[in-house]
């Protein structure tokens, strides 16, 4: 994987192609390269590196309306648009940011990146490491939630943002708007929260590990080293990812989907009686856990599983996850979905009690809807209107944008 | 793994060394050896085999006090009292079969069976082929759970059982006790399904999938021979373990055994950041799966989690569960657990549903109980009041047992 520094668009023109209201249009993945060194939570530091951002929208002219997007497990920067090397590609948060969209780009200047760690051409166990000149591998410093704010800020610090109009992800994206909200609370306006938790649970933390397990005792791991092997720990990155799968969709949302279809049944609707694919859900599975193997790096998937487990701000202040929520200044909005049993609504009121009890400007809402903790991906009309709202809320406190003064 | 046909003790005189209240005491597993080809679901035989067997307590003048115990995924014959070669195995279900214990051997003749295909004595894929002499491997046939009770009901006729006082299991056993009931009708009196489902879902499904998937692209499979190569596909069981395992335990009861406890901090507490064991959690479930992959055989787990995945008997009426349960004439008690998300109360629900629609007796306790489908095996006062309250029950249509006569 090679990254460079040169930014192929200047980021306040990269809606040259959007529609008035829909996708943000072809982007161009922007790379920024870092010199000062990175602290780590862990100890270690991050000496240089690179990362890939995509910008959509224009930041107005007091830089109040910038919206920083966080990424989960497997996304990237790329949240929006039709990624300019490939027309399939489309960013992964496309129904929630473009013009007109609840994160209206024709109002709000949005920021992804791909997070130090990751494999979609930030700086992570994949790159080559300044000094040998060969990948990090097993070497690369273990990132938390905390790293990556601070990796965030020095971004949001070179295009201008001193404070975001709001900070916000799902999932794993939300505990770095949290974090955001707790560690640079005079940066953050707005908080958004998606299908998240203040903490992994032990059964969290448990398919995370059998995850792990399944990648580093494949023999072609390497002890992360694989790259040197020329070769990829594919089966145990295709197990780890059948595994999450199943975390992200609900039961009842599995049984819609696929129920106990037979994928190719023998004459008569038979069974095989096999270990091959017998079932519409295995062959699903499969295909997920193969296309998985083939794009995303091992070690990533280590490292990012990792810093899930670690996150747990209350863990400074005890356990009191109210007294560790103080120092935000943000307003908050929490979301959480009915059906996501990895990230149960549970987790999300959690956060709210929390804020309560300290007096904090929260909204809640909890979407009843079938698709589990994918649901936060997904276009959900109850969803997409509280977001809309919510937005809208933050977009009246703005001084309007040049392109809505034009019109 | 060898097995013989040699019978170590006469059924009967198993509790020799039994206390009146408590443990069945030592027990000797029986071997009983089936010259007759056992025809199969899947149109393949098994032309012969052995088979292993436990039994507890004494059949009575006219063989009506005995009761079949069946086996879930890693249990065995060896359902209650302490093993003769092993003080420190005691048997899976010994909380619930003894003297004075719900099931009470003073009063029932109990027979615990080793299911052909699993690797606790009887005829398996590690067994050694008649015709070849080398381990069966990946040429042993797939069994299902109808084919089991096949192989049970002739251990039944070798003991002089034609009809059982009580067919019981949990998990897959409740299946095997479900297929007792609707295909040998005439030869079960009451039908105990504890734990159980009318058929696995996509998601338990997926489950499996990601347990054979580990197992099958371990290295060391060597396409399911791997016998002859002298290794076992450790790793890939091991994560099929994990990951059958946390399925087993609620969320809750994660949370209050393990919590995000670390395993052996570093100084002050911290975390090591690295990938190695951090929590408490994680070294479980590392132990429990490097504990079962030494014990247990990998190609009999592919067996048994697909019997797993084929049972549907609803399938032959096309989903009508009521009219496939109608043959039955036993009478049901079915139990389920409140935070069992593996096979959840709405799956015994369904069953009982079906009983009901039919006019068929059916009694339904669903107990408040924390520990996930483990429930099912552990002593909880309300659960053992129930099945303890029904034993007695069926205790009354009996004539007394010799032993009773004699008190």
């Amino acid at each position: 994987m090679t990254t460079t520094s040169s930014t192929q668009d200047a980021p306040h023109a990269l809606n040259a192609s959007a529609n008035a209201h829909g996708s943000v249009g072809v982007v161009h993945t922007q790379y920024m390269h870092f010199d000062e060194p990175l602290p780590l939570v862990s100890g270690q530091t991050l000496a240089a590196y690179d990362l890939a951002i995509e910008t959509y929208g224009a930041l107005n002219a007091d830089a109040s309306n910038a919206v920083l997007i966080c990424h989960a497990l497997n996304a990237s920067h790329h949240v929006a648009g039709v990624a300019a090397d490939n027309p399939d590609d489309i960013g992964w948060w496309d129904n929630m940011v473009g013009p007109g969209k609840p994160v209206d780009t024709n109002i709000f200047f949005v920021i992804g990146i791909n997070n130090p760690g990751s494999c979609f051409g930030s700086t992570g166990p994949a790159a080559l490491r300044p000094d040998t000149g060969k990948p990090w591998g097993a070497a690369f410093p273990v990132l938390t939630v905390e790293d990556w704010v601070q990796a965030q800020a020095r971004v949001a610090d070179r295009l201008g943002v001193k404070r975001f109009a709001a900070v916000m992800g799902g999932s794993l994206g939300g505990m770095q708007a949290l974090s955001w909200a707790m560690t640079l609370p005079e940066r953050v306006a707005h908080c958004v929260v998606v299908a998240s938790t203040p903490r992994l649970s032990a059964q969290n933390i448990a398919f995370n590990e059998v995850a792990r397990r399944a990648i580093i005792t494949d023999p072609e791991f390497h002890g992360g080293d694989y790259y040197a092997h020329g070769v990829v720990p594919r089966n145990g990155l295709s197990v780890a990812r059948m595994v999450g799968h199943i975390t992200y969709l609900s039961d009842d949302d599995m049984a819609e989907k696929f129920g106990r279809t037979q994928r190719a049944p023998a004459a008569g609707g038979a069974y095989h009686y096999g270990y091959g694919v017998e079932f519409e859900v295995e062959s699903y599975l499969r295909y997920q856990g193969e296309k998985f193997s083939k794009y995303f790096d091992a070690n990533t998937y280590l490292l990012i599983t990792r810093a899930l487990d670690y996150f747990d701000p209350a863990r400074e202040t005890g356990g009191d996850l109210a007294r560790a929520l103080k120092p935000a200044t943000a307003d908050f909005l929490l979301v959480s979905f009915t059906t996501d049993w990895r990230f149960a609504p549970a987790r999300s009121r959690e956060i709210v009690r929390a804020l309560l009890q300290n007096g904090q400007p929260a909204t809640y809402a909890e979407i009843d809807a079938p698709h589990g903790h994918d649901a936060f991906l997904l276009d959900d009309a109850r969803y997409h209107g509280v977001m809309r709202a919510y937005f809208s809320r933050i977009a009246t406190g703005l001084v309007p944008t040049e392109r809505e003064v034009q019109q």
